[in-house]
């Protein structure tokens, strides 16, 4: 037997057993949906995350939603209704976000490879570019003069400092992200005699920490960069945004973060910071922790098989869906994220399975050697912390198996 | 600098440098596609495949498409003309496959989690079911009495071996693909005595193996164990689908397979077959190996930047589309695959970069530090190997940038 990660708080079951997401059955949720595999979020979730992040931080820092965790529209929708701003990565973020109803004025665009047309639809919009080098620079004004617009530019720092224990590092040496902090100033001033309407800086060194204590540390060195940059060039930055880094539990031992010390540690942070930031206001940038917990995918079991003694539950669902669950995304050891049975949820657990997604390939395993209650065909898998970086973090055109269905309660 | 994988035989510049695919220049093919990223799959590659898999194998062995390694229309349609049979994997597979002209006599579908619908879609249509488990077995038989048709039913035998040195292991100890070989007999027999068109074996042992003597030495062991079986039973096989096995260099130091040799031992094997295969006829089933080396990925250079010392060139492409390529899929350790600038095909290395994705994730690098000629802003790389596993394996969906264009040249 191997453990599994954490089952999320908030969940319960009904008097027959049945998982309750958002207060419905889950079978009756896939009834609804018309079939599985089915990723249904909860909408009162995302609201209670959200507020919980409020009265942990100081109130002059902003909410952002990274859209990259999970664009489904209905909950993007949502989401524009609950944080202060969105992070987009694309053209294709971009005109989803736009369609959310946010406010062009309170989107961003981060990522590396933009293309000049992904620039001018940002340019047009009014939305700020978060820039990621001199050259991408040069191409936003270009385009911005060619349009008469004035852009909202704003500058990635590729911090000399990593974000520790983290998942994804975005900073501390090399990457292809932002630019590096000494040329920081040089190009500031650039877009400040070309008569950009400069934002401030975009500062980002890792995503995926647990430890509120790093998480902390991490922001105090990014206000103290911050700091240092706007002195050099002489001007305050509009917004300084301190990126993400808090992560969710996925494994066994995992522990949430203490958003309470992250955000007292950052209200103490914010109260000592330098001058050349007094009239700065400050972001941090959430995907993952705002909507992962809020998630589930829900698959059916279409077999039950034995072979050389071990017991394979297969279900209709698998990788292309769940690229991260199965272990083949980001990860180089293969654990076991949350999974339960959901139609025994919370029954002691009675046997030792395997379960398998149903493309044809060894990768797709949801849950390796799990105690289970004991389960049959037509039982319901329920898979946590599927939020975030599911349906379209998966290759879900592979094997002709297509998306799995979603939905908003 | 880190060495990438060799580049595939067949490939060309013209006089000016440019890579040529099919005779095309790669700039001219992304301009007929209207933009880039862009898939090329050359089809006279793909024929010239086939028939180096004809002319090296015993004419008695029938050669199937495994159409997950790639489902472009286009290429389905040609490679129908092309191959013996189609193997599919899903019931949105059998639909493609039956539409590109096909016979429903020459497909055989195999997944561990076959829903009703899609055991009763093959056997409205005339396909092969590859039964993975007896409870599968006796639902197909079901679904086929409900509509007063003989199914055509194959049993995928989990074999005790497996196929060493292969990046997929499918048998050898449990697994959730087909059933152990001793409990095979009494599944066949329960499908004779309720009436089948039984069509024999399926025996997949693994894929993506180089070592010719490892892959001949599993198809002597399957022919074996297929000779068992039909013994067992007392009843000779229609088909034994010995499976796929031969694969092709991704990585530094990996050299093709020698088909020839692995035709030769598998004709001796068949000439010594046990006299319960006398009858029997022979399948092997590829993908990778058929398709593979005809596909170009092409992606240009959005920017150029220096971080800490290091060049980066990012590109409109990424993982998005090249998730084994990025090294995140099925693979432990991130190597390079072959990697080329399309515009300087050839050319000797002039500065050591790393290619990246225009993702904002550090996953997405489509080559690391590796030594290309000197490159701009507008300059086409090419990912070889980029046929097989490349469109449909990839999370096109992820931060909203959208499926690359494909084309059959």
């Amino acid at each position: 037997m191997k453990p599994h990660g954490p089952i999320p708080p908030g969940y319960a079951a009904d008097e027959s057993g049945m998982l309750l997401i958002a207060g419905h059955r889950a079978d009756a949720l896939a009834d609804t949906a018309g079939d599985t595999p089915l990723f249904v979020y909860d909408s009162a979730m995302l609201a209670a995350r959200a507020g919980e992040w409020r009265a942990a931080m100081p109130d002059a820092v902003q909410l952002h939603y990274a859209m990259k965790a999970n664009p489904f529209a209905p909950l993007l929708a949502f989401m524009a209704g609950v944080v202060d701003g969105f992070d987009v990565a694309s053209g294709g973020e971009l005109a989803a976000a736009l369609a959310s109803g946010m406010a062009a004025g309170h989107i961003s665009f981060a990522g590396p490879g933009k293309r000049d047309r992904e620039l001018e639809a940002a340019v047009s919009a009014g939305a700020t570019l978060n820039l990621e080098s001199a050259g991408e620079a040069e191409r936003a004004l270009a385009i911005a003069a060619r349009l008469g617009r004035t852009p909202r530019l704003a500058v990635r720092v590729n911090p000399d400092f990593d974000l520790k224990g983290s998942g994804m590092k975005m900073g501390g040496g090399a990457k292809p992200f932002g630019v590096d902090a000494e040329a920081v100033p040089a190009l500031v001033r650039r877009l400040l005699d070309a008569g950009a309407d400069w934002q401030g800086f975009h500062i980002f060194a890792g995503s995926q920490a647990l430890d509120g204590a790093a998480i902390a540390e991490t922001q105090t060195q990014t206000v103290a960069l911050a700091a240092r940059l706007a002195d050099e060039i002489g001007a305050t930055p509009p917004l300084v945004n301190l990126g993400g880094g808090m992560g969710v539990p996925y494994f066994p031992g995992d522990a949430a973060v203490d958003a309470k010390a992250v955000g007292d540690a950052l209200a103490a942070t914010l109260e000592a910071r330098d001058a050349a930031l007094a009239d700065s206001r400050f972001a941090m940038e959430l995907g993952r922790w705002l909507v992962a917990e809020a998630g589930v995918y829900l698959t059916r079991i279409v077999d039950r098989k034995q072979s050389h003694g071990e017991t394979f539950l297969v279900t209709d669902g698998g990788l292309h869906h769940q690229l991260a669950a199965s272990g083949n995304f980001g990860t180089v050891i293969r654990r076991n994220y949350p999974i339960a049975l959901a139609n025994r949820f919370g029954a002691e657990p009675a046997e030792t399975v395997s379960v398998v997604g149903c493309l044809c390939t060894p990768l797709d395993r949801l849950g390796d050697q799990v105690a289970l209650p004991r389960a049959a065909v037509g039982d319901l898998v329920a898979i946590f912390q599927a939020g975030a970086y599911g349906a379209t973090a998966s290759p879900a055109a592979f094997l002709g198996q297509g998306p799995a269905r979603e939905m908003l309660v």
